[in-house]
Formats: C-alpha cells, structure tokens, sequence
C-alpha cells in the first residue's frame, strides 16, 4: 500500500485526483489538504460521492505518506514541495514550477526568479518518454496539458529527424477548466458559452517553453520553435490540439502513421489512429488516454490531431501515472 | 425623435438594450454610461457591433433626454432615479429598486430600508396589466424576468376567478445571463455546464414578493401564495416556468386556454399557443415574445408553461416597450 | 468470477455498462452483440478506451454466461430476454419491457399486447426498495430513470404515512442521452442547444404508470397520482427532479429530512443532503449515486429535489447493482 | 419596395433570412415556399416571433416578385434557380451550386455534371470584393461560410502581394447550424456536445475550392493552396478560422494590421480590430459583422483570425446585403 497525501483538493484537478485514487487498488489517501477550506469536509463543497477531511496544509502528517500530490497555484507548489523533499516524501506536482529544465529558462517564461532552484531540475513526467527517469524521481513534474498534446503528437517525427522545418504550428482547443476554479471574467458562463476566443497566441503562452524545451531533446537537427494559438472552448473538460508539421515529400502518410504506432505500440495510454479516424474529445473525455491520428494534408506536410482531457491525462490521471511508474505498480492501475 | 440615455450599459442588460434601441426608428441615444469602465469606447470592452462612448454617470447630460434607461445594480438605481426624476427626465428601472410598492414591503424582501421611499409606488412596467398607468408615469418600474413569466402566466385565470386554491407552485429556469455579469463561483462555466441546480427555493427569492404583489391585484379571492423553485440552466439566455394551479374540477382545457387566447388577443408580445403545442426557450430566445401554453394535467390541475427571453421581454426588450408606451409610440416599434 | 453478456452495446446504456464493467473485479464480458454494427471492433464505431468485438445478437454463446444486459429498444430486449432465460440464464433488462407488472397496464401505457406476458412481472429493480426479491431474481427489470428519482424521492414519505393529497406534482428535467442514441429531429443539438422544452406532459408519459405503481406499493392510503413535467435540458448526461408534496402540517423540516436520512441510512448509493444543500446534477454526475434535499416550502407543502446520472444510476450504474445483489457480491464492487 | 420570395424557409437559413427582411423597410415578403411543409403556417413548426403561410416551391408565384432566395439543397438551388431566372427574377441563391465559377471545376469537387452549366459564372456574392458585378448580376451565389472568412481573412494581403509562400494553413471551427437542420448522428446532441471534432481535413473539403478559386483571382503570383481543418463546434452558431501565412520577414505586425485596416476602412460589416484584441465568435453572434484580428507569431508569420455568425454574414445576412447592392438600397438596411 502506498500512503499518499494531496494539497489542493478542492480545485479541478485536486478534486479529480481523489475521485481515480479512489478506484486505486494500492493506494491509501492519508490526508487531503486545502488553504481555503480546511476544516469542513469536501462533502460541504460539493455533496457528490466523495467524501474527505480538509486540513490546513501545515497540519498535513508528512511522516505518514510515501507521496504527495500538489495540486497547487504556482509558486505554493514549490515551497510545499521543498517540505515534503525534507521530510523524505517523493513529490508529484500538478503546477508549472518545476516543469522548466533551468532557473533561467524559468525567469524567462514566468518573469521572475525561481523560488526553488536547487530542485531543477525535476523529471518531466511524461511517462511515455522519460519512464526511466521518473521511476527514480524524488520529485516530478507532471506535464501542462498543452504540452502533453504536443509533444505526445510531436515526438515520433522528431526522434526519426522528419520534421524538415523548425517552425511548427500549433492550433490548440482547451476546454474551461484548464483555467482552474476561482472566478474569473473571462470564465464565467455567460463569457464562454456560444462562443470560442483565442488568447496568448504567437510565441507568448508559457507553455510554448515548456513544449520546445521537451520538443529539443527529441530531436538532433534544429530546435524546433512552436507557433502556439491557443482558445479556449465551451466545454468543461477536454483538449483538443492540431499540429501542422512540414516533413519530407518522400514520406507518404501510410508511412507516417507506421511510425506513430510503432512508436506507441507498448503504451497503455496513447491510440493512434487507424487510416479513416480522426482524434476527437469526445473520445478521450474522461479517460487517461491520449489519441492521435495522422493525415498527409499534401506531400510535405502532416496534420497531428492529438486529443486528451485536460483533468486526466493532462494532469491528474497523468500524476497517477507518474505515481504508478514511481512506486514500480502496474502502470493502468487506477486508471482504466 | 426621443432622446435616451442609458446606465449601466455595460451590463448584460444595458448592452441588450443599446443593440434593440440600435434598430428604433424614433430613438436617438444620447449618451451611455457606465461607472466602472468610463472614459473607454464600448468596442474596447466588447468588439462587436456596437460602438459608444462610455461617460461616468456623474457626467451625463440629463438636460439633454427624455427617459433614462437604469441597468445598474439595485441601489445605485434609486439614487440615479431620484437625480434624474428631479432633472424632469422620466426614468425606466431594470433594478428590482421600485417593483415593490411600499416602502414595508421592500424591506420585508430587501432586509433594508427602501433608499428612496418618497418615490414609492412607481408603475409596475408590465404593459400587458398596466399599459394605462405606465403611459403617464415618470417612473416604471421594469418587472424582473421570472414575475414577468408567472404573471403573465397568472393574469387571465386570476381575473376570470379561476383559481381554487391560492397555494401555486412554480418551477422556473433561467439562463446563466439573469445573475448578471460579475463573476461569481456559482456562475463559471465548469460549475454551471451540464449541470442543473435549485437556488433559494420555496419562498425566499426576492421575486416571490413581487409576483405575489401583482397576483393579489388581479385577484377577487385569497391572495395567492407562490411556491418558488427557480433554477440555474447551462444556456446563456431564456427562460421557462412551469406553473401548477387548482381550477374548478368543470374548467376543460379548451376553455382554459380560450381564456387565455381571447385575453391575450390584441397583446403583439403574448402568444397563447394552440393545443399541441408547449411553450419552450427556443421560441423566443432572441425575441420580445412570451409564449404560454395551456394543458390540463387532470380536472382540476393545469399546467401553465410560460417562456420568454430573459434578457429582452425580460429586461431591455420589455424596458423598450415601456418606453413605447410612455411616448405613443408604436408599441412594437424597434422590438420586431 | 461472474461471466456477463451485454447486448445493445453501441447504444449510450451499453456503452456505459462496458465502461463500468471494466473496473469490476469479480466480472469477465464475454460477449458483446449489436444488432446493426456485428462484425466491426468497438472502436471502429468510437475510437476512446474500450475495445470489444461486435457480435450479432444471434451468435451470442448463451451457454458461457452467467447473466446478460439488455440495452435494447423495447420489445427487442423482451424477445432476447425469453432466449436467455430458457438457456438458464438470468437477465437484467434496461428496457421498458419488464417494468410494469401485469399485461394489462403493460397495455394500458404502451398501446399493444405485452410481448411475453408468461413472464411478468419480473423482479423490479430499484435496489433499494427491493433487495430481497431481486437477489434471487431470474429476470429484474432495470427501473427507469425518471422513476427511480421519484421512487426514491417518495419513498420514505409514503411509507411513513405522510403524503396527505395524492396528487404529487413532478417536474423533471432529463439530458439528452435519456432519449436514447439514434438521430431524431428533436435532439439534434441546434434543436435542444441553448432551450428547455417539455414534452408529454400532465398525465401521458409512460413513466407515470411506473411511478404510479411503485408508489401505490409503497402506500397505505389512497395510491399517489402523479403529475409529471418532463423536460429536455441542453446537458448529455443527468438528471433532476423537483417533487412538490403535501404532508401534514406540523411535520417539520428537521423532522422530514431525519426520516430520509434514518431510511436512506445503510445505502450505499442514496445520499441525503443536509440543510443548506440542494441536490444537483453536477453531484452526481458519471457517479452512481442519487441526492436528495429536503426543504419545506411551506408549512404543509415539501419540496424534494433528487437528482442522478441518467446513464448510470438511471440505467447501467443501477444495473450492475442489480447485478451485484442478484450475485451475493459487494454492492457497491465496480461502482465506486 | 422590393418583393422577395424565399425557398426552403424552414431551413436554418430560410429562417434566419425570414427573421432578418421582417426588420427591412424596404421589402416585402410575397412568398414563403417549403417542399417539405407546404400548406402549413410556420407557426405550426416553430411558434416563435414569426409567421408566414408555406407553400409548394411550384405554386410559387414567380411573377409577383423582384428577387428569389434560395435556401435549398445544393442541386435542387440550381434548378429552381433555372425556372426563376426564366420568368425574369434575379435569385440569391445559398447553396453551392454556382459559387464555382467553371463546369469543370464543379465537377472535380461535387463529383458529378453541373446541373445547369449554361447559368455559370455567376457573380460571386462576397460584396467586399465584388460589388461592381453583384450591382448588375441576375444570379448571385452566396459564398459558403467557411469561405467568407478566409477570404476576407486572406484578400488584402493577397492583393498587396504579402503572401510569401502559396501554402496556407486554415484552422477552422463552426456551429453546428452549419451543417444544416436534417437530423444526422454526427450531429445529434449528445456526440457533439462537450466535445470537438475535426472531419474533411486536408484539401478534401468542398469549401477548399471555392477559397482557392477566389484566392486565385486576388493574387498575381503563385495561387494560393490552401491546407483546412474545419472543425464541428458545440454551439449553434458562430464560426473562428485562424490562418497561417508566410509574409516577408520585413513586415511588421503593425504594417500588416494597417494594410486590413485601409483595406476595409469603409466597409460597414468587417471590423479590422486593434493591438491587443482578437477575434471571437461571441463578438458577431447575431450580427453581419465579419471581425478579424491580425498577430505577428514572429518575423514572417501571421496569425489571421477571423470571426462571423455563419448563419448571418456566413448566410442568410451576406445574402440581403448581395440584395441591397443589387436593387440599389443602403448596404445595411435590415442588418443593422
């Protein structure tokens, strides 16, 4: 039995975490904890089937758990985690602050100083292409949804060396929660509905770091350098993301698709697409898979349709993944 | 030409009302303001079709309209009310400040006293009932969206002395835009989407006052009592109310709803539909119309459905046909 | 280990059986049929986390399983239920074929001769009314969803003797998916999107002759008459039901919900809200659970709101429940 | 006074178009016609704002009108176009049957002969580059929606020869009104809801030779290929289609932004919008405003967004803004 601990459990994914961890054969939930909420009982919250005692986060036991999840806004990620790392907990965090390989590249992206540096850097924890590094780790950092979509839709042509120019374009659908729980403007139901908008589009969303930084060390040519237009969609949970990529006009889409499914052949989580489908949220919705198809839209350039949800496999299902990695259990557990 | 101002127009209700004045032929809007969001042009809030600068409300030239237009929140209006009423510029309030016509009865609902009590009664805007007061009065008050349902739903069986027993169930809906445009945790996407949920239900809405205010006018017998059960709906806009009444166990449906038609006959914003049919949101979405269907569930029970769009029968459109009729205008002028 | 069928898999009630059923542990699907999509992979028709192999109804190996799901139109699941139960098999039909218990009133709501009348009535199977009798059921009737958020909203007042008017008015509000999966004029989603639309409403649904019955069951006085509402709500999935009951007049509150909570107690999938809660749709959600609130409106006159997942504790959430009682195995094994 | 009639008004474009010319001073409706519904009032589908009595296409009185509007099928629109443009009335026609401007073109996209290749080329009815020949022409295809927004997305950067590479990435995303009102699986609610799905990608969408054709005609070098995602959005209305184009290295954002600016400076139904805004659906819902936003990702690529209501300058708007340059009145008479 794992002993694990969450902080932030009354945000989206926090919430989402304990309602897999509950189907988890090897898992104990030993505390929940919440800075807004504690003391009250989540059912106060949100009266559905789960039910769990909200501590402050200074009162959380760490002498008990294996294992903590964070489930918190930046910046409160790192502090707790550097806690958790001294009372000899392994750490799972669902936030951006240890997804950039370098304090530099951090400040780059994020505008000021890291506040924990001598933690990078962390293991990326996209189990599909850093397993070895995570199952080790003390510390990992479970990937942005975004880049999960890109990089899982990029990496095959990118370690083959088939992408033949750099400048790849990215148009990405995000359902709502990505933005996380507290109101805001430019969630609130009326704004969104009936509606899509794009925000941060060119080279300005931090997560366009976070997908080149992993997009470099799968390829041995140029770096790639990501056109990113995010939207946001009038729905709650899911992502959808379509990648324009330039490669040979010798390789024929047959030949490309081979590549994705031998790539992805042993992975539990990742569908490629058979000739005739096409990725779509409706398909992933709810689940820790990510699909992905192939289309030759003309020789020379591949369109990647690559669709996850954004609570799952873009963050809490992804975790548990990491965990299940960490921890030596069978990687699906919890998660089918 | 009449002249109009508007406040708040920046609100969901206030910029519902420009875009219907905006196809009026005998308006001209003078100025449009706005308290948090002066100084900028409209487009820059919002870039749709709409262009107008936004003045603070202390800047508005009252000397220069005819009738103001309130889409503030319920407080500020009074105040606004009184300067504008003093300046001789008569006044239609979207606020629920001057539904309630006395002073008791608003603080009975408002747990405060009224801000402006001298004002009280105002004409209770429902042109349907009230078209005679509201052509003279300086002072409308523009009913709240579901009283505008259930009275209208209400009318013709109150007055003909039809309803036997005074306890009336109604079980309403609305679209998300009714709580206005702030945003608030109970209003974001991820908490409202595919859900349904229940607020301030039996009879302690604010809205019960008010509808059971206008049903005691209309009626001969026991005031009614409404037992309320309003609803948050995953739509932006509309709404629908199911109204349960006790009738004469002799009242057939045909007569029932023969009551309704012949009431409603000459009304260009009420329509009674025939057997067959049931009143729903999609009818008058985007329209000025309320819809009512008449079916009796067994001798004795009738079902009223009663639809309309909350953000124009039930405010601005409604707000516009005030205006008609305080100024003999056609009264389907601009609304069509 | 329990071997199962399941026919009507690539309907939305089948589907969701496989989607559950793979998270039980003490279950092995051994086959799946579809009448129209026989020969295909699952993924063919939705390319998401399942996988299984369509076989026609007619080549389902009967002889290898222990229990089989009917997820079929009406009158189909009677005719397949026959064939299972002379192999020796037990069924568990979500269709509406088995819910009313005689011939005649089988008659009486759906217009014809019932299709297998020797086989009536079957084991209705609201688990939590009818424990005992569906474990040693040969064939259970999978109640239908609006019934079962009445049924449990009902019960406990029957019951207790506290109804006093029979006529029970229900105002219901259903997803989309409760219509069922092939395409229709009325659920396409310009036509739902964005509306409420009632539908069959007062006393000609063919739900209240279910409701009707389960409640007279549960009565000693004069057998309830519902008034039923049902609504079309733009959501896929969930349901909510606002029920409006005359009880005594000194019955408290307090004293009305500690009667659902001491009935609901050892329940495992009804959860009763405290004051200050209403029930949701969002709680229940891809969960099998129901919620019920409690709210006097009223002295006299109760408010019960009771909401679920029409895909799950309406349809295959329930069904496995059934299935785990019909078994002797954990009630709540694969439903968590 | 103009007298029109319309084909196919229970379409979702026949009805928009009824809603819209019911606001226009300067028409008259003379007939209403509907294969499907003839003989019925339109109140009796949809008892919403509107009326009109339905006739047989073929009782239509041809000779009582100036104008037709076809809102049919594609092949039925170029049939009755035949018959109109015979008995000497000039038609709009919504379909695709004339928007190629060549028999073979048609037949290389719609697979078969052209139906009537003696009435090609018509005028193309994208009044923003064609005014001068829609003035003049008989028959007038309206453009598709997909369409309209790249080309106007594309038009002055084509035209100030700024297109650095003939590739053009398209990703596109409608409303599910734009695949018309006859039920289909794809879209009945529940698949497409809370999700997004992409279908035709590559350049097998029959839109991709419509845009080229007309990207052809504004450029002087390489014609334009265009690479197109559309995408099926759930909501009922609105489209976004951000492009991707190659421009030299020396523009700036600010140039470019300027060049849309000059370029529709008088056009009243394309808003070019400024630094710091981008296009949205929510922006033109309900309106003829096309909106476009103009992003520099880095040096030599931009990011066109563009938005419009496919139902209005997507449809049935740009269809009366084609009649009023044809009969000489206001260009935004009726669609304000």
């Amino acid at each position: 039995m794992i002993n694990v601990g969450i902080y932030g459990v009354t945000g989206y994914a926090g919430y989402e975490l304990l309602r897999w961890l509950g189907r988890h054969r090897d898992v104990r939930v030993i505390f929940t904890a919440s800075e807004s909420q504690s003391g009250k009982q989540l059912s106060e919250i949100f009266p559905g089937p789960l039910e769990a005692r909200l501590i402050a986060p200074d009162d959380a036991p760490l002498g008990d758990v294996d294992v903590v999840f964070l489930g918190l806004p930046h910046g409160a990620a790192a502090k707790t985690a550097v806690r958790a790392l001294d009372a000899g907990v392994r750490v799972i965090d669902l936030s951006a602050d240890f997804r950039l390989a370098t304090p530099a590249a951090y400040t780059q992206w994020y505008g000021h100083e890291h506040p924990a540096p001598d933690l990078l850097p962390a293991a990326y924890g996209l189990v599909e292409l850093n397993r070895e590094q995570i199952r080790s780790a003390r510390l990992v950092a479970n990937p942005g949804c975004y880049p999960t979509t890109v990089v899982l839709g990029l990496a095959p042509l990118l370690q083959a060396g088939l992408v033949s120019d750099p400048t790849i374009i990215v148009d990405s659908k995000s359902g709502i929660s990505g933005a996380g729980r507290p109101p805001k403007q430019n969630t609130s139901f009326v704004e969104v509905n009936e509606s899509l908008s794009a925000y941060n589009i060119g080279r300005v969303h931090r997560h366009v770091g976070e997908m080149e930084q992993e997009a470099a060390k799968l390829t041995t040519g140029t770096a790639p350098q990501i056109i990113f237009t995010p939207h946001l969609l009038p729905i709650s949970r899911g992502m959808l993301s379509s990648i324009y990529i330039r490669v040979p006009e010798t390789l024929s889409e047959a030949a490309a698709r081979e590549l994705f499914l031998q790539h992805y052949a042993n992975e539990p989580f990742v569908r490629v697409l058979p000739a005739g489908q096409l990725a779509a949220i409706a398909h992933t919705s709810n689940t820790n898979l990510a699909t992905i198809s192939v289309t030759l839209a003309k020789p020379g350039l591949l369109i990647i349709l690559s669709s996850l949800d954004n609570l799952v496999k873009g963050a809490a299902g992804q975790a548990i993944q990491n965990m299940n990695v960490m921890f030596s259990l069978e990687e699906t557990e919890g998660l089918r």
